[in-house]
C-alpha cells in the first residue's frame, strides 16, 4: 500500500476577504482527497454503493501553520494508518507548491449499511491489512468534545443548498455555519491553529437547527437538530 | 483568437439530492471558465489588478437540456464574441464527456476601476479586435428583468461564508438563496430550461438583505439590499 498525493489549486471561490482559503474550503479539499484515494484503492463510495454501504465521517482534526492563498498550489498526501472493527483512521499532510508542509489532518470514518443504518464490520469488509501504511498520524488524533454551553445561538432552517444526495447537511456546511458566528475582526486578525470536529448525528432537509457558540481560549460550537440532539460539535484554537 | 475549452468533473459537493449538479455549481464552473480563459488571453483579474481594475458580471443567461450528473465530465468551450466601450459578451457551450451539447450560456461583463468605481473604456483597455471570435452567442442573450412583485420573502444577514475577497456576496450565493425558496418538490420534479440573471448592485458583509420570490410560469426573484435597492434579479423557466 502506498500513500496517495493529490494536487489542487486554491480557486477564487475558495477564499475569504483575506484572499486565503476558508477553513470550509480546505476541509472540502481534504474530503475530496479522501474520496479520490478510497476510490483509487477500490473502497470508494461508488464501489460501496453497490452493496448499499457508505462511509460516514465521525471525527476530524486539522492543524494549520498558515492558510493557503488564492491561486496557490496545494499538495495533499493521504494514507490510512489503521482500522479496527468500527473505525478507520485516514491521515493527511498538506504541503504548498514548493513542498513545504503547511498543515496536517486526521479523520475517523465508520462504514454503515444504508438499509439497516447499522455499522459494517470493517475487518470483514476491507479484508487484509495490506490497505494500511504503517505511519502514525501527523498530528494528534481528533479529540472528543464534551458539552458546549452556548452564549449565542442562531436558528436556521436546513435548505436545498445545504444538503447532499442523501438530503443530509453537507459536511462542511456545519463548519460554515459555525465560522459565520465569529466576529469578523477575529477572523481577520487571528490565525487558526487547530480545529477538532465531532459528527454525532445528521441534520436533514427542512429541519430547524440551532448553531451555538461559546467563546473562550478555545472557541466551542454545537449544532443541534430539531429534537435538540447534538448533531455536530467543534472546537477552534487560534495561534 | 481561438476558443478555449476547459474540462471539469462534477464532484460530490456539486450535486443536490438528485445527484445532478445544482445550478449554482454549474454557474461556478462557467465563471471559473471565464476567469481561466481571460487569464490565458492576458486580460484576467490578476493582470487587471495591477492597474486596480476588475471585471464585473452584469448579466448571465444559461440554458440546459439536462443537468450533468455526479462524476460526469463537463467540457466547457468559451469565446468572446464582441465588445463595445462598456460591455463585452462572453459565450459558453457546455458539453458532456462524449461531446454532446447539454447547454449554453451568455454573460455580459463590464470593467471597473476599483479606485474610482467607474467604468473603464473597454476599447481603450483591450485594444484591437483580435480578441474576438466571430461567432454569435449560442443562446439568446441575457434578458433584462423588470420589477418583481414577491409573494414570499426571506430576510438574511450577509455572513462571512457568503463573501468574496471584496467583502461582497459571492456571485453564485445569490442564486443559492433564490433556489432555496423553491418548493423542493418542484426542484425534484422539473427540469430547468433557462435562467436569466441581472446583477444590479453588490451586497456587502453585514447587510440585512431580503430575497423575494414571485412564483408563476416564469419564477422571478429579487434580492434587495439594506436600502431596499434591487441587488440581483433572476428569472427561471422550466421544461
Amino acid at each position: 500500500m502506498e500513500k496517495g498525493t493529490y494536487t489542487y489549486r486554491v480557486e477564487p471561490r475558495d477564499v475569504d476577504f483575506s484572499r486565503r482559503a476558508t477553513f470550509a474550503a480546505l476541509g472540502d479539499y481534504l474530503l475530496h482527497t479522501a474520496g479520490e484515494d478510497a476510490d483509487r484503492n477500490g473502497f470508494g463510495t461508488r464501489e460501496l454503493s453497490d452493496r448499499n454501504w457508505s462511509w460516514v465521517l465521525s471525527r476530524m482534526a486539522v492543524e494549520t501553520e498558515r492558510m493557503p492563498s488564492e491561486y496557490e498550489t496545494l499538495r495533499i498526501t493521504t494514507w490510512v494508518s489503521d482500522y479496527g472493527r468500527l473505525v478507520t483512521t485516514r491521515n493527511f499532510v498538506i504541503c504548498d507548491g514548493s513542498g513545504r508542509r503547511i498543515g496536517g489532518a486526521v479523520t475517523c470514518w465508520a462504514m454503515i449499511d444504508l438499509g439497516t443504518r447499522t455499522a459494517v464490520d470493517l475487518l470483514g469488509a476491507l479484508g487484509d491489512t495490506a490497505r494500511v501504511v504503517e505511519e502514525q498520524p501527523p498530528i494528534e488524533r481528533p479529540r472528543k468534545i464534551g458539552s458546549v454551553a452556548p452564549v449565542e445561538t442562531v436558528a436556521r432552517r436546513v435548505a436545498y443548498s445545504d444538503i447532499d444526495f442523501n438530503r443530509h447537511v453537507n459536511t462542511m456546511r456545519y463548519l460554515e455555519w459555525m465560522f459565520d458566528m465569529f466576529p469578523i475582526e477575529q477572523l481577520a486578525a487571528r490565525q487558526l491553529r487547530r480545529v477538532d470536529i465531532n459528527f454525532l448525528h445528521e441534520c436533514r432537509f427542512g429541519q430547524q437547527v440551532t448553531v451555538g457558540y461559546q467563546p473562550g481560549d478555545r472557541s466551542l460550537f454545537e449544532v443541534r437538530d430539531e429534537q435538540l440532539r447534538p448533531a455536530c460539535r467543534a472546537s477552534v484554537e487560534w495561534l
